[in-house]
């Protein structure tokens, strides 16, 4: 698949680049970066920690902001930043021109209602296309996989893990969105792109997942308590109780006096780096 | 002096604020930030670090991207990211509406001509004014502080050093302009500012500076061998001779593959802290 290169740059001694491509799951051109750090030999395999980022974001948000070149030098790991949805004139968008749901606003699922489901394919595009595309032009090793995630890109990194066993090795979040099926953020997209509840909302719902049997081995979750959403949006107590009762060893940390942006993000993103090369 | 808060996030541990101020150096409302980083006791007096930006840039580009809070906490040291120049509708720009000069692009001097001299009085202000505001509302310990900056701030961080003995305990620059008066960038900004080329351009001039007789201790200065205004604008090569000269210790070290962006500068940012925390 070809792979236009947008810029590559040198930091932390590794090469942080920022590509675009066609993509056959979304029907647009999608924007994404890879921080490929230095490597011992040239070309040896490396994991990789898959960042999905949260609503309104681009790749560039955590690519500029993030503070993970650093620790992914450190450790050697690759880190893939895919945009948050398609993108385009042709790509339907908000009704309303609000900025929680359409472009930006993905939420990693396969939309099955009209007038999304033609490009609305974030989770086929990040199960397969992407990935497929990311082995085939950067020395990532695919049996060694980390994902993480903030707020809507929270929720993704969840339920794309939930969903898919095995797939990978490491799983954390940055303020997640956990029961999407229960609130307002969510609810809006759910219904949107999937249509009235029912089953296929389960399906897309950290915590009805859970509820319903998916499992991860473990997670780590970071949210900070002066964090503006997190009473309506993010509902950390709803995934600590789904947790407890499945018996999956959740480490939630409530950083007192954090909010929900990148200076959140980063003062974490060290932690979750480390964490998931331990774990990859 | 009365100051607005415009945000105050914790980070790192620490707080990083942005704060907006009526300035009397230069006729205009000023912004800048401050990050304070955990104190051991509330008020307790710290180092600081000024980091002065480079052209086209505010406080927020190494605010977002400059990767210094890590390290600032680590080593105990207050980070102050002044703007560039005065900004403003009233506020004269560059007359054929370039990036390289005017708004933006202050150079770190007090302007003697007209119309530049009404606002463009960064020298003073970075100086006098700025300094006094932040002893005031921060807890600042006035007998530590060093100084850096990138490109036109590494100019103006050598600059202030060298023309004012023991104020700066600790100086360093990331691909710093170091001889205006000899390049593109620099005579444009020296003859609208300062009139035709005479003595006041060497006493804006880091080169000529040191050549007329101006000391610091000694320099720390990172620059990338891929940086497109290395030869052009930049010109490591007159500093180095300059520092050899006088006998001034200059660590200059020309790192491979790294250009002029903040991808470069947040690769070597906390070696940077971690020098001026251990001579401050």
């Amino acid at each position: 698949m070809n792979l236009e290169t947008i810029s590559e740059t040198l930091s932390h001694g590794g090469v942080q680049g920022v590509y675009r491509h066609a993509s056959a799951a979304t029907n647009t051109d999608m924007t994404f970066s890879v921080f490929v750090p230095p490597q011992p030999e040239r070309g040896e395999p490396l994991p990789v920690l898959w960042y999905l980022s949260g609503l309104t974001c681009t790749h560039a948000n955590v690519t500029e902001k993030g503070e993970f070149r650093a620790a992914c030098a450190e450790h050697g790991i690759i880190f893939v930043a895919p945009d948050t949805s398609p993108r385009g004139t042709d790509v339907p968008d908000d009704p309303e021109g609000l900025w929680d749901f359409g472009q930006g606003a993905g939420f990693y699922l396969d939309a099955t209602e009209e007038p999304w489901s033609r490009h609305f394919n974030m989770a086929t595009y990040l199960l397969d296309e992407l990935p497929a595309l990311v082995a085939e032009h950067f020395p990532i090793d695919p049996a060694r996989q980390g994902i993480t995630g903030h707020s809507m890109g929270g929720h993704g990194a969840l339920t794309l893990a939930l969903k898919n066993p095995g797939r990978f090795q490491s799983v954390s979040a940055f303020a997640p969105i956990v029961a999407p099926g229960q609130v307002p953020w969510g609810r809006k997209a759910l219904d949107h792109y999937l249509g009235e509840k029912g089953p296929a909302w389960r399906a897309h719902d950290s915590v009805a997942l859970i509820e319903d049997g998916a499992r991860v081995d473990e997670l780590l979750v970071d949210i900070g308590e002066a964090d503006p959403f997190l009473e309506k949006e993010l509902r950390p107590d709803l995934l600590e109780a789904a947790c407890s009762a499945a018996g999956i060893p959740l480490t939630l940390r409530r950083q007192s006096g954090y909010d929900h942006s990148y200076y959140f993000i980063s003062t974490f993103m060290a932690d979750h780096v480390r964490w998931h090369a331990e774990r990859v």
